[in-house]
């Protein structure tokens, strides 16, 4: 329970004598328990001293036990008001509490009333700029889903390049690509898959639907899948066919914007200091304009956390670190080129977890 | 702009000044742009006798146009604090705000304290009744997306009977299911896709997993699709191979019970007595116990809405509402069948919009 001590050192550090967290990344992150039970409560209460304790519903308590939380777990069942419980349980433990820690882009405004009303007088600090810093670092069993999250996104982008054929649509591979993750036993993907190609792939976020795929266009795949709570993100591009000189003079130069990145990577390092390696690349062969995201952002149990890869950041890289390193160029009519992967900071340098080539594939 | 104007009227009753609704549901409800813009803003600003606005991020302004919103757009670039042109284009309307209408229980925190800093001393109402209220009747052009989401709910089915086959997984089934749906276009299921066999259809909320599907076994299906924003949910269980007399008498008595609520369903009738008829059918024949859920719920642009059909809801049944029909018995170790079409409330009952029929079917 390394996790709950340092939040409870920071609650001391300040005064904070409560806190409640119940968003399902925290929960699992601070229990082990993995649960979304929709309008129900689920929470994690943190103190300085006292006994940390769970809540859930009954019918999920016997579950929060197998994941290894030896503190208290209190079921409710559907008939019990649980936050009648839950101020019980703290009151049990503590008799004065000032600040109160929540997770403020969670929660929602009926349950900070009631919590308002449990607690009155209490002043509500954010505990979210702290959890996101805990979770900065990721530990060897982290790194272990993390790396089979990766391996399975290596997977999808091969079934992938595997489905590309004249006539078939965006969705068409889609379909297959997450068909072949589901038999694997894969249930939930990191984010939508995207599978663009031709003009789609030049727009940033667009949307995979029932283009046709034809030669000569590039196929830009982003994707990721979610194991035991963690989560990879990978993208790829590949040609369909022989491309034109500008498409290749494009592909080359995100490669190497990318590879730049990743070898200006290291403890110690800032995180704009490596988006500027990829940037300045980008730059000097002209594409500046066409280059509209930040390189990258952490990953773990969400898909974007901490840290964040922007011109702007000034965070250190340490060792455990795990982010993606994805620079793209986007020219409208003529192509969409993004090359992403997840890398996690090493003694000196980066380990790279997501091993699909990266020379140029040319589906033929 | 029926569905602000009947906000609007609401608003002078309750004597709230402003409403901003802000989750993606209503944003689409009432005003067809349906977005999910993450941790961006988006908001409908309703007032009792100005003009509305919507305010979303710039590169969607033109996708909101499109829509057929025809009031102001605010749109935000992501160096504009969009906090700021919400206050501008209030104040810009009207002088004095006492009472707001929010939704609470989407709103969060964070933005709940934004919006008390930016409106002091207004008092804070939630608009999620009315919202719920003003959504349970279903106009033309609603019944036209949910019909069209039920017809492929049906193909979904067929898909997944046709897929059953000796040493097939369930997630086998469903990947086959998902993948036939991409390919007709449909990228957003209503809720995770149910495919369970064996003791697993026993479990009222069970996760498809790697079991594998052997004859004498029944397979319970549950799913929905989104089409135009608008859901449907389905359920058959159908037998691989045949299955023995306990099985078949659970079948029988669901679908019994679930004709009788069709029945008894027609404007007028009490939510609580559409679910009596399919309960006191269960309870009749013995399996009373195991069957420990509501009837069934509204359906719409959210597969959860109002009516709920439970044992005391006391709602009437009005022409337009959309409701699901879903008895299940669960007797754990022997049979787990659930059977629940969509059904629209007519002058005089209800027309079924699922399709697929309920005779057991038995695949060899």
């Amino acid at each position: 329970m390394e996790r709950i001590h340092k939040l409870s050192e920071w609650m001391k550090e300040e005064d904070i004598q409560f806190s409640f967290l119940t968003s399902t990344e925290s929960v699992f992150y601070l229990s082990q328990f993995y649960s979304d039970p929709h309008e129900r409560l689920l929470g994690v209460a943190v103190f300085q001293d006292a006994e940390p304790f769970l809540i859930c519903p009954a019918m999920e308590k016997e579950d929060a036990k197998k994941t290894g939380w030896n503190h208290e777990i209190i079921g409710y069942s559907d008939i019990e008001n649980p936050w009648e419980l839950v101020k019980h349980a703290v009151f049990k433990r503590i008799a004065k509490i000032n600040r109160i820690a929540i997770e403020k882009e969670h929660l929602n405004v009926e349950r900070f009333e009631i919590l308002s009303e449990l607690f009155s007088n209490a002043q509500f600090i954010s505990a979210e700029e702290k959890l996101r810093t805990l979770r900065l670092i990721k530990d060897e069993k982290e790194l272990g889903a993390i790396r089979e999250a990766c391996s399975l996104a290596d997977y999808a982008i091969e079934v992938g390049c595997s489905e590309i054929k004249e006539g078939k649509t965006e969705l068409d591979v889609l379909a297959a690509i997450e068909f072949a993750l589901k038999k694997k036993g894969i249930t939930a993907m990191a984010f939508s898959t995207m599978v663009l190609t031709g003009a789609n792939g030049a727009s940033p976020h667009g949307n995979p639907g029932l283009t046709k795929i034809k030669k000569g266009d590039l196929v830009l795949f982003d994707l990721g899948v979610v194991v035991n709570g963690y989560c990879s993100d990978i993208t790829r591009t590949v040609a369909f066919g022989d491309i034109n000189d500008k498409q290749k003079e494009i592909y080359d130069t995100v490669l190497k914007a990318q590879l730049a990145a990743i070898s200006a990577s290291k403890p110690g390092i800032k995180c704009s200091e490596v988006d500027f390696a990829a940037r300045s690349t980008i730059e000097k062969a002209g594409y500046g304009d066409y280059f509209p995201h930040r390189l990258g952002h952490g990953l773990g149990i969400s898909v974007h956390e901490y840290p964040s890869l922007t011109e702007t950041n000034d965070l250190l890289l340490e060792k455990g670190m795990v982010y993606t390193i994805e620079p793209g160029i986007y020219v409208p009519g003529v192509a969409g080129v993004r090359i992403e992967d997840d890398v996690v900071v090493t003694e000196n340098g980066v380990e790279i977890l997501t091993k699909f080539p990266k020379e140029l594939q040319i589906i033929s």
